[in-house]
């Protein structure tokens, strides 16, 4: 009898979890993330979050620009640790170095987890080209 | 020769309302809205309209998500006539559930004509897989 | 021993103007302006050239819509050249026939290196169609 309640907890839990995920394919996104505020980066956090529980085998870019970089920034960074797990589950950003050169920045100001391409628009139509799906971020 | 005033008169109506038609194909088109601002959803309401002038076979799926599920609440909705007449045109909505959860809000409090997705990002992503194409609304 | 000097200048001044070059290939973008901020245009601007020295054979199509227009209105345009320019390396601008109406302005009110389309969106819409990467532009 305790088998079948520990069966039927198992099940529930499982369907719990299950509940949320929406797709179980490799959907390849690349997310344009151009804001430098911190609310839009905390609704870009979560967001990120949820595609990873309704997709949990998503593969996600993240390609920073214009005040978008100050997502991944090293000095005062609210996020460091929720960044680190989101890498974890398949996310990875990246930082646009005209905008670096722009802004007069150097990459040592940014966080090791953080990656970098030439030109953001042209990482964003390249991987488009390799059949990524597009979404702008932010409002 | 009256008839032929008639003639005359009823081309000129067809060749007026026919000029604004750009194309006749079933375009899929999948738009993203995530702005709360009025004005934005009164421009976006307009710009709806437009496109299904000028290509009267597309069809479009409005994904709301953030702010941007306000344009369908049943609360003081100044354009739930003009989203009815939308729908009839073969505009869809539909309503990000992660957003409901995140705002604490229910879906008794939007117009019935609105659909509901789990993810709002996911679903923007399985349709542009399916051949839709993507356009993110507002400024 | 002067050839030799001249000979490594030579390799060094290619070596610096490639090191910018991301790809030769003909990438095909449609890019969607709807901000008429001053500050975006410029950005946004200096992000054009930016493209086209990263990758010297694309072609972009710029579509500008709403209060995005303002980037090719003719009156006190502080851009004039810088986007003369642009077109010389491949950037074509358009303009939608909606938003003049809309804001009951005249085609004479325009650079003439503009061109018009009919419906901003559906244009986005088919070029997306016809292969071209949609890039949403400003913040």
């Amino acid at each position: 009898m305790r088998k079948i309640y520990f069966l039927l907890f198992f099940l529930f839990i499982s369907f719990a979890s299950l509940a949320q995920v929406v797709s179980e394919k490799e959907h390849l996104i690349v997310m344009q993330l151009t804001d430098g505020d911190t609310d839009v980066h905390k609704k870009f956090i979560r967001q990120l979050n949820n595609i990873m529980t309704a997709a949990p085998n998503a593969k996600i870019e993240v390609v920073t620009q214009g005040m978008g970089i100050d997502l991944l920034k090293t000095q005062q960074n609210p996020y460091e640790k929720e960044l680190g797990l989101l890498v974890n589950k398949g996310v990875q950003f990246v930082i646009c170095e005209n905008t670096l050169r722009q802004r007069e920045m150097k990459k040592d100001q940014f966080l090791t987890l953080a990656g970098f391409v030439p030109s953001a628009i042209l990482e964003i139509v390249m991987k488009q080209e390799a059949g990524w799906i597009y979404i702008k971020a932010g409002d």
